[in-house]
């Protein structure tokens, strides 16, 4: 961490700023420029440090802190060099091969989970997905089916052998959600309810934090920080379109920040086009982007009637949608390497 | 409602458009222009029709849907023509008043807390703010002194005979901070957290709510409607600052958005210039600004000693400049005609 | 185009609307509502009622004027469903092969462009970039070369057969800079500088528009307009990346945009990874990334020696980093069925 | 200016960056901590190391290079303590008393102007604006009556003594624009057009420079740098708000942002609440907030019939909202100590 004295500060002052950090256990060096003073801080790590940082910057004389390393340690590469693998059941999230998770927005019937699961398994995708709690902007919206639906989900990954990943949004409904999920899901409006990830991190199921709407991609993975830092060390992180000035989407995919959290992080990235996007029609030139770029998984919303859909019809792609953007997918991800993941070699 | 159809859509299509309103129970009528088909829907009120418009904009056929009203009933200004007036146990937020909130980010000790609160209430505050469980973006951060901070809070109170408000995090917190706060605090992190505010929508105690980071206001009194539609009428909503490309300050104050959340709404609004700036400085000319522009109440950040104080130290101001900005604040208050309250105008 | 009258509008003021709009030689239709009554305008195309709208949102019972097309004519696919195919002096833009642009952000001197050119054809490159006029934020930095580098441009043209692509800043420059280059490049912050949109547009070399670091998909597709409009159809748009909240990259290369852009305009569409991300390690899996998106062209920026460029180092990579870049986006383009244009294909 | 190296830099990187650095006549100092090493650089100003900085962040041993300044010289308040008073014929802004600018978004014909011009200033206007060349999204709306809108200004000016602001967008018609008007106004869409910047850095007339809609502060001050930088030291800066997410209002008003250019910078600081908002509504709250927090002047449009203008009717007061507004402005600004100017005061 370095200290920037503003420019002016007497030497009062920046013995209290040294004092400050001394009593820390830190030591300090300082740098006499022509301008101002710069304080070095020699020893700690700086994620250990936000305290003292608060501290400093309320004094009158610091201009700023800035901290030279990245305000997270589990999550780090520093921590740890080599990919993690999340292994949900046997499916591996991470290693080799590119995994396809799919499946509903929301689970509205029977009929519609199982006709969804099977297809999508047909089809190429390894992960089921489908909501059972829905976080709604309005309270006129429907809610989704709750416990319901996480029968229906594990009927269906007792038919098609898939795993199941589901969004949980309250601490209390915790316990009932990991009896059913395979991968518990924070959605982008509760990456920041700590209360929801400490809880998700002391659960023993994997947890899959989608990135906040409006969060930097240290803030996420500081997110991610509050789960490994309970001891589940099995997370992953979901890129799903940040919220910008352009009107034209309802989300901005940011591959740029997906990119960053790869080279930042070990752990895998997914990428979710159909929240990304908000449109049924962007979501397979999306998902080919997001592969190239080096997404470890996809998770895509398929809806076997979309006009019907009770949530998010319009970024839904139909069964035969689905079909052909695995075909797509499938020649991206080869040329990248990085097959997509099949039953077999999930197994 | 209007459906705007794509350029080029069928007869066939439209015709399905139009049967999948009169199934609702709504009526239509069509307008056929040179480019394109535009049908309205007649009958019933927008906010209610957010499934309705999933559904149309899931149709190939349709461009988009377009509300031509706001997507909320109780916390509209169509519902309630006149001004809301919440009553904090004897103060008036939303009243011909200005109503100063002031206290420390966080309760740290017995000490800080009563002389804050003393200092505060003398300067001219009439309600107390103060974070017994604080939501940090590190989970190597201070947390909040929980439970012990709320009786601080009481003991403050019982001194001063001010008001407390405070934050709540977690459902299942709730049952413990409303028996010691007088308003519940819902942050920014926890705009969108569905679950929390249907929880505090059934509490007895007033509620103000941060406007999140990244929410538009019509979100934002989405929010409120959530705790409104749960039978809590005493709603107060809070202006601090969103999240833009601009570094210099931590957040860009939104007085644009403040405005138009006034003239849509009939809820009281309060300004929030120490998380709104995240600069000490900054402050003073931002409560004048909020207070010109028609806030109805301010929550400022007070710390005896800001270098010490455990969290936010670095917008905080101490009770000196307290005192001094409040005599400006004043004078802009009385300006704009709406001098700031007192414990007897309070009373 | 649409007119959403507000609540409790009069007989009068519908009729003030009506009145306004025949005027115009245009056609309605009125749905009226139970809330509010609606005003269809029949007949006219949207783009040229860009001043209708600015009155009709001006008479105080008007709520909002919705167009219910995009604000360009020739921009549009609706103008023109066939891709445009721009021949830059038999290089084809916008054909079925993927174009390569590369070269360094500014032209430094001889041997540093001549040694670029030659290395960057060998990669796979079939279009030369390279800066003779710079806009720099602080007038303290270094501006370019102006004149000479253009003609050192003409060398490296000259040597190696590629058409040169270089941007000009104004108006005045614009006789010089449409004398030696193959390609008129109008950079982000001149996206709408509107008079030098207006003179390229009487230019007869193609011209490439940058989109502005925060315009919408739709002023950068009216930008194109301006330049369509005077007569010249040879156009390339250009996504360098938007400005957003997020630190971690210089700007965020707006994948989603670039999707839009493709279905909303026939105009050819370039990626620039390099200004996209700012990071030279993020210039490959972000050019993957366009590439399976769709995009027709990729301007790269390659320096022969990075950290001695006089601009833009950071984000350059080097001919080697070029080399292994070009193998690995030639195979994410065979994937999607662009192979990379050749010079033979070219021709 | 601070060097932070990569964590595990060789000793031998380290050397190369201490002879880069060393090659430009300024010394260093090295500060190696647990984790990583920083560079201090000592001598020299930062403005002016712009290259140096691109220089070392190509080189793959370093972090990042920090700057601990500000990049702009005379714009800033090191350079120049006291507050800088742009004398525009006669009117002082920046100096005791608030400024205000009023009159059409655009000249539309003799009778308009002339009309506004004294009824704007019976209302307490000194400065006149009224736009001649306007700069417009798209190709197809009104462009301004260019030479003869100035001369209308100027028959104006004689008639009321108001001096003159109007905006110019190309280089080409700066002489033209400069015979006519006291202020050159450089629009948001120009403010990195940097020849537009030099050509009237080089003029005899005072300059405002609005923000750029995406801009941050510190390259806004930067934009003023040009101008000074060439010699014209009386520039006025001019808030007009920001893009960001939220759509209720066209520009996010960044009040943050005016006061942050206060404190860095001795120019005097504009607002303009009609672009500020976008809407009429909101244009007298949003005037009051902004001399409440420090604004030496406003920007206002005014126009005698908004629905029939021919742009911007949407933000323009009518005359009588302006003599209102006046009333109600002028209370806060006593109430700030800095009363509206007057034709006296202003003599």
């Amino acid at each position: 961490m370095i200290v920037v004295m503003k420019a002016g500060a007497s030497q009062e002052q920046i013995d209290a700023v040294v004092e400050a950090i001394r009593k820390k256990g830190l030591r300090t060096h300082l740098s006499a420029g022509e301008e101002r003073t710069i304080v070095g801080v020699i020893g700690g790590i700086d994620f250990e440090k936000e305290d003292l940082i608060n501290h400093l910057e309320a004094m009158p004389c610091v201009e700023r802190a800035v901290p030279v390393s990245h305000p997270y340690k589990f999550a780090s590469r520093e921590w740890r060099r080599e990919k993690t693998v999340v292994n949900v059941a046997g499916v591996l999230v991470g290693g080799p091969n590119l995994v396809v998770m799919a499946g509903p927005c929301t689970v509205e019937s029977r009929e519609q989970i199982l006709e969804t699961a099977h297809a999508v398994k047909a089809a190429g995708a390894t992960i089921l997905r489908g909501g059972a709690f829905k976080p709604r902007t309005s309270p006129y919206q429907f809610q989704g089916l709750g416990k319901e639906a996480l029968e229906l989900l594990a009927e269906a990954r007792d038919q098609t052998g898939m795993p199941v990943i589901t969004e949980v949004l309250d601490t209390q409904d915790v316990p009932l959600v990991e009896e059913y999920a395979d991968i518990l899901q924070i959605g982008t409006r509760n990456m920041a309810n700590f209360a929801l990830l400490k809880r998700v991190g002391r659960s023993r199921r994997p947890v899959m934090i989608k990135r906040g709407m409006a969060s930097t991609v240290d803030e996420w993975l500081q997110a991610a920080e509050y789960v490994l830092a309970e001891g589940n060390a099995n997370v992953l992180l979901c890129e799903r379109g940040i919220r910008t000035f352009e009107p034209s989407t309802r989300n901005t995919f940011d591959v740029n920040g997906m990119i960053v959290a790869l080279s930042r992080s070990h752990l895998p990235v997914v990428a979710d086009p159909s929240q990304g996007t908000g449109r049924r029609s962007m979501v397979a030139p999306l998902s080919m982007a997001a592969v190239a770029a080096g997404a470890d998984a996809l998770i895509v919303e398929v809806h076997p009637d979309p006009v019907h859909a009770s949530t998010d019809g319009a970024q839904s792609v139909n069964i035969s949608e689905f079909q052909e953007m695995m075909v797509e997918i499938g020649r991206v991800a080869a040329a990248v390497r990085r097959p997509i993941a099949t039953a077999e070699s999930a197994g």
